[in-house]
């Protein structure tokens, strides 16, 4: 009998985790204030039947703290930043069920700007 | 005075970091065995000088456990598989630097089929 083929995830989505003790300087994806989005996002995924095809993950710091929390969508490359539940609801209806990512929830270009090539 | 824009990371290699006691069902892509993979990895990218433009992350389960330890690099949704300190050599030479996914290391597509289509 043949294995049937696993697909691919359509969607990652790759919530920063990040925590710093209160009073860093350094601003942190996890607060006591928002510490319930990832929980908030899997629920959400269940709840619309998505979990599979679509993960939400769990990482250590993704590099833009001072715009946190923040959500990474791939593939796209999508980065999405000041993260609430309210974003999170318009982001599963409108990227991952919709298929266009919510333009206005993106990190600034100023935080985001051209990728360096690296290639040599 | 006109602030620098920060480029957005030209690859994030998301290293899975779950682990699971030994003995249980589910294979772990982090072992008594394999558990340094991580540092060498973030050590490769800091002697090659590709942090910053680089970002090695931690991540929870990417979901392909039978085929770990998994790193997946984006943008391009890469799942590379079985990973070794040799195989992260040729990755970091060959398709972070070089441009060229490491075809070989690529998971078969009996775990990696297309992805289910979300959209209505």
């Amino acid at each position: 009998m043949e294995m049937p083929v696993i697909p691919q995830p359509t969607f990652y989505m790759f919530k920063c985790e990040q925590s710093a003790p209160p009073g860093m300087p350094k601003p942190s994806c996890v607060t006591e204030d928002n510490r319930d989005l990832y929980n908030y996002l899997a629920q959400k995924m269940m709840e619309k039947g998505l979990m599979g095809p679509v993960q939400a993950i769990r990482t250590s710091c993704l590099g833009r703290c001072q715009m946190g929390p923040v959500l990474l969508v791939e593939p796209g490359h999508t980065m999405y930043c000041k993260l609430s539940k309210e974003k999170i609801d318009k982001i599963v209806e409108e990227h991952i069920i919709g298929g266009s990512p919510v333009q206005e929830f993106i990190i600034p270009e100023q935080f985001w700007g051209e990728p360096i090539n690296l290639t040599k």
